[in-house]
Formats: structure tokens, C-alpha cells, sequence
């Protein structure tokens, strides 16, 4: 399946006055700040889930059933927090291990948490199962058309919003915002994927030629956590000629607090990889590139911060 | 003393480059917020800071000898930072109980800190003293004219960046914030003038018709702790007609905890006001007014979050 550009832009008129558009803070001539992480329930997520939730309204596909998603992470509190603005109820699988406070936070959006199996694996194919069996909506962390167009709709801001750039710095997990992104600029800028070394998704699929199962784990994997690209991500990914960069442990932590001490940015770890790209040098800009480095979420403890 | 509209005007000319154009975050049709935490050292300060120094400097007052201030704050920081951008020194006095990370932090930015006396006025007297014993720039945390016009930039900003508004709410310590907004306003904006009802120093200083010493505390006074309105604020703010609003401890703390549930921004008690006042009550808008909230500073500890 493919996304096109026109896909992004219906995207972005279906979510107009449903997310924020989310301002960008110039802090140099040659560095500025997507601050998406002051979005509706702290991540980019909304831009997606609004837009396949709406989609379906279009179609009627959307009904009283409500819709279906498996994540205890941004992505379950996005879907949680569309379809209550949407007034359709929302069940949200979550692997029985997951932390009680994200639990918690998934119902004080009224949503209806289902808590089965001991890994992700069996939540999404029990939220599989469900939807099948109810018909309420399946809506994918990542790997469905008009998710990945809902997160590209970051990249049509960014257009509107910031001086001419030559490169983005994304972050990478499943790819749905990387791939909506890219999408989105169509080649008027480089888009560089940032993944930890640990969870690098994107980094194997490019390698293999296609998405393929990998180990992850480290301080981002909650946000970061996805254990393959998927397959419209990859497409566009390859189409745009994204490219990879891979930062360590220790250079995402320190940047995480460098955010902090330098614009008072509480972000979650897999937000800060972006800045440790920069930080660290992994990625380093030719003298004169105009960099936008997308600062994607804050759903983080703050109290683990400095 | 008074500040016009034109000084606000020549110190956004004079500091252009040296401070951080802080986005606005259109949260609703009818609010907007300027954030202003994400400033240099994470507070409007630099604004007044650089503008006092380079007007200085303009008239040959700012030589080697560097600057002085008294300050253990927002302020202090500001200067420690502006000076050290600048290439001058600075000598920043605070109480001998200014806590051991404050202290460290301004040194942190290369200043040489003086802890003297037991409380903020026997600081105060000391770098006083040593200006002018030593020929060094002294620097008012905010009743000095080149401050109030820096400060006022930043309602400069706010009429290029925000639709249309009626209503601008602004934290109130020694006031040099709020008088420099309503001067650079000058009645395009009804500009109301929030504090605790626990460090009312605006409201004081409107019924006497002068500014007075008030009893100061509670959980802001880290940066809302003048013990008595600026002379130039005090003008300011009679001039334009700037209306005042008191909360309550119990309404900034909620309001700095909501700060972080709906928007992602970590900010200190003294900047959680204005979301206080929307959020209790103690200001209500009319239907349809449009208001902008100042969210003016985060030097604070984010592990008191939620």
C-alpha cells in the first residue's frame, strides 16, 4: 500500500480543529524545534488515529462499536482520546504486564483497558480478534494508510511553519510518522530516521530489503518499542530515500536532559533521539544545513529528569 | 520614571538575535500561550537583562568591570548568562541560605557568586556597595527602565505572533513583566496582572496608590518574591489600567500540575498563576474573549511534578 501526498493533505483538512498545530522554536539560524510533544495527550499520535477514525466516519465505518487498538503507550492514549472527542467508545489491549499508571491513564480517558496475555504479541492479536468479532474499528499503532497520512500531516505544518530546512530528524519506531512525514515534503528536504542501536527498526529493514523482526529494548523501547517497521513505512521510507542514523543509550539519556537544561523540554526518552543524533554526531550537519529536528513526545516521568 | 512604547521598541531591536523569539501555543479559539519558559535559562529575564547592558554599553557604561546584581533567581541567571554571551563579568550577590544549587547553577554560566547577609535586602545592599566601589554595571532584577522596555518585547512578539486577543494575563513579582507588556500594548489589550494572594505586591500597591512592603511568601516566592512593586511597574501598570487578580497556593499547584496534564510544560509555581486564574475562577472571561496566557518561566524542579 501506498501514501501519497494528496492522502496527507486530505489528512489534514479531515484533523483541522482536532489536534494542535504545535508551534516550532528557532534557536539558531541552522536549528529549529518541531515541539510536538505539546500535542493532545503528549505525542504525535492523535494526527493519526483522528484520521483514520475519521475516514471510517466517512465511509460509515465508524459506528456505536466503537474502534479497537492494542499499546499501553502513546498510541492507546491517542486512540483513547479520539474517540472519546468522537464520542465512540474506545477497548484498549494491553499486555497484563503493563504499568498500572499507564492503565490508569487509559481510563481516565474513559477508555475500556482489557489487560490479556504477557506480551505485546498477544494483545494485538486478541484486539485483532475482538474487532473481528464485534466490528468495532481495528486501528493500528502504525501500519495502516491513513495512519501514517494522519502523521504526516506534522510534515505539511512544518512546510507552513518554518523557514526554509534542508533536513528532518525523526524518530523512528514503527516508521507511521517518518513515512507520513517524507511523504509529506515529497523530496523538498532530507529526512534522516534516528533509532536507538538497540531498536533499530528501520536501520534492519533497509539492510534486508524488507521490514524483518529485531531485538529491542533499551530506555526508549515504551515509545520506541515497535519490533518491526512496518510495511507502508518501509515503502515510503525506501520510495523517499530516508536515511538511517543509530544513537547509543548513553547519548539518548544525555540528551534527554540536555532538552531540559537548554529549553526546558520534559521529553520521553525515544523523543530525545533526535537531539542525541545532533549531539552526539551521528548526524552531522554540513556547515550551513538548516536542520528541524522533530521533538515528538513527552510521556515521560519527569521526576527521572537532570 | 517612564517607559514609552518607543524604548520597548529600540530594545527589541537592540537584543534581536540575542534572545529566543519564544513560540505561542493556540490551544482554543479564545486562548493562546505564549511560551515564554522556553526562553535562555528557561525565563523571560534575558529579555530586560541584554537590554540593560547593551544600552549601557551603547553609552560606553559597560567596560571589563562587568556587571553586578543581587539575585539568586530568574534574574541572577539571566544576568550570569547575558554577561557571559556579552564577554563581560558578572558578580551576582545572594543570601548566605541561597540553596547550594542555585549557587551552582549561576556558576555554572561562569559568574562570581557572593553569598552575603542573612537575607535577599543585605544582598541587595552588597552588590549596591560594590557597583559602585568598583565602577561595575549595576543590574535591577526589575525596576530599571532599559529592564522594564526588555521585558515589554515580549508583548511586542505577541502582536506579530498571536490572532487577534482582548486579554493578556501576566505573573506578577517586582512587576517589571507585566509593565513592560502594557506599555508595549498600549491599550490594543486589556492586561491583567496575576499573583498569589500570599505575595500581593500590584494589589497592594493599587490600593495605597503607592508601592509598599508587603509580607511575601508562599509556594512562588522563589520567583515571585519582591517584597514591593518597582517604582517604574507602578507606573506602568496605573497608567494602562492593568487589572489585578490574586489565587490562591492551592490554585497554583493544581494549575502547575494541569500545565503538565494538558500541555506538556514543566514550569515553576511562579508561572503557573495565570493558568490558576483561568482555571479557578478568580478571572472568568466573557463569551468569546479572546485571551493569552504568559507562561513566563520553568526553573524548577520537575521531579515535584504531578
Amino acid at each position: 500500500m501506498t501514501v501519497t501526498a494528496a492522502d496527507v493533505q486530505h489528512a489534514a483538512e479531515r484533523i483541522s480543529g482536532r489536534v494542535r498545530r504545535t508551534p516550532v522554536l528557532r534557536v539558531s539560524p541552522t536549528l529549529t524545534l518541531k515541539l510536538e510533544l505539546l500535542q493532545h495527550v503528549g505525542s504525535f499520535k492523535p494526527r493519526g488515529a483522528f484520521n483514520r477514525m475519521l475516514s471510517a466516519k466517512e465511509q460509515g465505518a465508524l459506528s456505536g462499536l466503537g474502534v479497537v487498538t492494542a499499546s499501553g503507550g502513546n498510541a492507546g492514549l491517542a486512540v483513547a482520546y479520539a474517540a472519546r472527542e468522537l464520542g465512540v467508545p474506545a477497548r484498549i489491549f494491553v499486555p497484563e504486564s503493563a504499568p498500572s499508571t499507564k492503565v490508569a491513564r487509559l481510563r481516565t480517558l474513559d477508555a475500556d483497558v482489557v489487560q490479556i496475555g504477557t506480551e505485546y504479541a498477544e494483545a494485538y492479536a486478541a484486539a485483532v480478534t475482538a474487532s473481528e468479532a464485534s466490528g468495532a474499528l481495528f486501528v493500528h499503532a502504525y501500519d495502516q494508510p491513513e495512519i501514517v497520512a494522519g502523521q504526516g500531516t506534522l510534515g505539511l505544518e512544518l512546510l507552513e511553519q518554518a523557514d526554509p530546512f534542508d533536513t528532518v530528524l525523526v524518530a523512528v519506531g514503527g516508521g507511521g510518522l517518518i513515512a507520513g512525514i517524507a511523504t509529506a515534503l515529497g523530496g523538498r528536504a532530507r529526512v534522516v530516521g534516528v533509532e536507538p542501536e538497540v531498536a533499530p527498526t528501520m536501520a534492519r529493514a533497509l539492510e534486508a530489503g524488507e521490514p524483518v523482526d529485531v531485538q529491542v529494548g533499551g530506555c526508549a523501547a515504551d515509545s520506541l518499542g515497535a519490533r518491526r517497521l512496518g510495511s507502508i513505512a518501509f515503502d515510503a521510507v525506501r520510495a523517499h530515500g530516508v536515511r538511517s542514523v543509530l544513537v547509543t543509550e548513553e547519548a539518548i539519556v544525555a540528551a534527554r536532559n540536555e532538552l531540559w537544561t537548554e529549553y526546558r523540554l520534559a521529553v520521553e526518552h525515544g523523543a530525545a533521539v533526535t537531539q542525541a543524533a545532533l549531539s552526539s554526531g551521528a548526524y552531522r550537519p554540513e556547515p550551513g544545513e538548516r536542520v528541524v529536528m522533530v521533538v515528538c513526545g513527552a510521556n515521560t516521568d519527569p521526576s527521572t529528569l537532570g
